[in-house]
This record gives structure tokens, C-alpha cells and sequence, in this order.
């Protein structure tokens, strides 16, 4: 909302699962404060943050210094087969739209294998209509995710996201609407930022590399605003956003001072 | 539960979606009355039905009479990978539970064509869990419903499920549970009462055939109790507990009049 990518209504009208109003529950908190939501000069920003991939860990290091975050794509895909009765129902007879989104979320991972080097690959969400054990699923809806330190890289991978989509469903005579709602470029940090993280690694004494990160942060929005960068800490088995998290406190140490070490050196005080 | 495959008390106390109990609603409407849920003596059962399946309209008939009902297999599989974030984790850490399931959708569909006849093999329920947009699945239940007209084919077709499941997971390194939960024989309707509908099918000027039931069907059950067998009629496409249902009045008429002559029959008046 500060870098002016979601307007301030429509962040104040957001509700959650519950049908919770964001606006209302910052007021029953006592968070809804009369200062505008705009941004102000900074030098820099800076954020520590768990790497959620298994790359420091593997390496036995403590701290990455992140240059930038990768590019992502998102699509959503809805097939539309024929709804039948599992039964009476022979196999030449069938458009299983559950049979299509199947050969999707295996040409996917393919795409994955096929481009290779850092692309990834996911269909994290699928929902079957009308999801009963007896019925030959009628309509799917699945997203697709795909992501790539460069943006080059996923230019490719859309066609053949489109072309996997296409011989599924003419293989299994489905219906479909595929569209590619949502591209984030690359997101590059600011060099001198980069560079001071860099030398706090160093002076911390901590086991460091340069990083790139898979996931979105505040970061990459601050970005857009001002010179911004980022430091990661290992996560075990790369771990996120689940009970199994974890950093051990050396490294979370190491983490520690590099931000505070690089928070020095930007406000020129190192 | 007339045929004691469900007791009174478990049928009382079935709750549907909304909660609502099965005996609460039966005395709200008037229906809970004080006769006693026991099988009597009958001289035959018969049920008309649609065919649920595109045979009789395909060729053109107007009557099916149905020899049996087929065998069904009904299994359950749930599997067990690691959630993870989809940004950040390389594809050579993953064990994506939906990369295990789409296998094992394409790998039901594949039993049917490898062992072919009239064996249908569906998956007709799949959730994934967390089920969102950039979190690798780590965990997907599924169906699987099975059905071919001879039992011994279900005999081949289980342990070849056993296959295709344990491959899967294998590959992607997912843990899984599968149990085979439901289980029933082919019902092969009574002699008589088919010889009986096949006669009223000629004298109803019907085009008929006989014709093997691929779904359930209340004469299921009735079959345990004394001779029951059916009269199908086409459903145009096959469709069947959908709104696009539809079976033309000609044919309708032609299972009417094989359903009375039918009974005339049994009844001993014809």
C-alpha cells in the first residue's frame, strides 16, 4: 500500500476468511491511526528474513546476501469435461476433466525438467467439481506458478505451459480457459545496498554467499520506492510458514549483526 | 436397510450437508410412521430406471432388460508429501503430494485401456491440502471406483491400482495409505424375472437388449431378498443426475408398457 501497488480502500475493505474486515479489526485494536499511508524519504531498506529454500543450509552457511528476487508467474486454468455417472459410463464415452488437469500438473513439473536450471515449477491449488466418488469430474480449476532468476526464462515457459494445456485437452476432448493474471519482473537490489550487506557479512565473521530469493517480500515493493535489499538465514530443510521453521540461534546471530552492521554502514555511521 | 444392509438406528441418525437428521426430518414431514422396517414376501421386484449410459441410444432401442448389475471396487488413497514454499525450493527437493496424484489419475486411466472390455475406472474426488496458489501440496485424498461386469476383472485390476500407486509415490518419495474399503460382487438379477421383462419388452413392440447395469440400483439390494430384476430406458447422452437429463416419450411409454406387462406376468394375469 506505502509503495502504491494496492489502494488504501481496497486494503481497508479486505476481509479474511472469517468475512473480517481489515479496517475493523485495526480499529478494535487500536491500530487505525490518523497518520497518512504515503511514503517518506529513506536511505535504505533493509530486511532479515529466513531464506525458505534449502540453499545455506545445504552449504553450511550463515547469512546470503540477497541480490534481488526472482521473477514469477501466475496462471489459473479452468477445464470444463462432461459431469457423469462413474458407472454406465464407458471409457471411450469420457471427457474427464480431472484425466486433463492430471496431464497439466505432470507437463508442468516437465517444463521444470525440460528448461532446467533454477526454474520451479508448482500447481499448488486444484479444485474438483462435483468432487464425489462416483461421479466423472465435470470441472477442474488449478493454478500454475512459475518462477526463474530471469525473466527470459519464464518467456519460455509460457508457451509451454500453453502447449501442455492444449494437447491435454484436445487428448481428453475438454474445454478450457487458461489466463496468465499476474507477472512480476525480476526485482534486482539496489547495488550499494547489496555491496553494504556484503562488507557487514563479512565483519560479522559469518559463512555468507550471494542469494537470490524465490519468494516475494516487503522488500520487493520498498524496492520500487528506494534503495532496498535484503538479508537471509537458513531455514531447516528449507522449511516455511509451518511448526517445523527453525534457524539455529548462531545463525540468527550472524543474521543479526549483518543487519545491524549494514544499517551502520548505510547511515554512515560504520 | 429393508434389505438389512444398513440398521434402523445408523439410518435415523444420517445427517446430510446442512446437519439436518434423517429422523428429525421424516417426523417433520409427517413420515416417521410406527410400521416396522421388515422385509415381507414378494412375488418379484421391479424397477424402471434410465439406462445412465449412451448403449440403448446408441442403437437406437427403447428398452434395455437388465441381467445384473456389475461388480465395484471403491478405494481410497491418501498421500503424504512435504508442504513446502513454492518460490524458494528446488525441484529436486520436492515431494509434491499432486505431482504423485496426477500420476496415479493418469495411471487409474491407463488400468482401464491396458486391460480394456468394459472395465471403467474413475477418480472422481480429489482435495489437496493447503490447496493455494504457492504452497507446494502436502497432502492429497483421493478416490478411486472401479467397475467391470465380471468380478474376476476387478481381481486384476486391484493389484495393478497396487502398482500405479506405489510407482507414484516412489518417484516423487511420498508416503501414502491406500485401502480398498468397498467392495461388491456382481448381482446377477433372477432368471425368471429377466426371461419375464424380455417377454413383455417383445410384446411391448420395443426395440430392446439385454443389458448389464453399471451403477447401483435400489433392485441391488431387493436381489438379496427374492427375484427382483429392471426395465432401462436410453438417457440421451448418458447423462444422468444432471439437469441436461433427458429421455425422449416414446421410449418412455415403450418401458412403461414392459414394466405393466412385465408385472401382469410375474402376477401370473398375463
Amino acid at each position: 500500500m506505502l509503495a502504491g501497488k494496492i489502494a488504501l480502500e481496497d486494503a481497508y475493505n479486505a476481509r479474511d476468511r472469517d468475512g473480517l474486515r481489515l479496517a475493523d479489526e485495526l480499529e478494535r485494536i487500536g491500530y487505525l491511526g490518523p497518520e497518512p499511508c504515503v511514503p517518506r524519504a529513506f536511505r535504505a531498506y533493509l530486511e532479515l528474513h529466513i531464506e525458505q529454500g534449502p540453499r545455506l543450509e545445504e552449504e553450511g552457511l550463515s547469512v546470503g546476501v540477497v541480490e534481488g528476487i526472482v521473477a514469477i508467474s501466475w496462471s489459473r486454468l479452468t477445464l470444463h469435461g462432461v459431469q457423469d455417472h462413474a458407472g454406465p459410463t464407458p471409457m471411450r464415452s469420457r471427457h474427464d476433466a480431472l484425466v486433463a488437469a492430471a496431464e497439466v500438473v505432470t507437463g508442468v513439473r516437465r517444463i521444470a525438467t525440460e528448461l532446467g536450471g533454477d526454474l520451479v515449477t508448482t500447481v499448488g491449488s486444484l479444485v474438483v467439481s462435483p468432487n464425489i466418488v462416483n461421479a466423472i469430474p465435470g470441472r477442474v480449476a488449478l493454478s500454475i506458478d512459475m518462477r526463474d532468476p530471469q525473466d527470459a526464462t519464464l518467456d519460455r515457459a509460457l508457451p509451454l505451459l500453453d502447449r501442455v494445456v492444449q494437447e491435454a485437452c484436445e487428448r481428453e476432448g475438454v474445454r478450457y480457459e487458461l489466463e496468465h493474471y499476474w507477472r512480476v519482473p525480476r526485482t534486482p537490489f539496489d547495488a550499494g545496498v547489496v555491496a553494504a550487506v556484503e562488507r557487514a557479512a563479512k565483519a560479522s565473521g559469518a559463512g555468507w554467499r550471494r542469494i537470490l530469493s524465490g519468494a516475494g517480500h516487503d522488500a520487493q515493493y520498498m524496492a520500487a520506492l528506494g534503495p532496498a535489499g535484503m538479508v537471509f538465514v537458513p531455514s531447516r530443510g528449507g522449511r516455511s510458514h509451518c511448526e517445523e521453521e527453525f534457524t539455529p540461534m548462531d545463525d540468527i546471530e550472524h543474521g543479526a549483526n549483518t543487519l545491524f552492521l549494514a544499517a551502520l554502514d548505510l547511515a554512515g555511521r560504520a
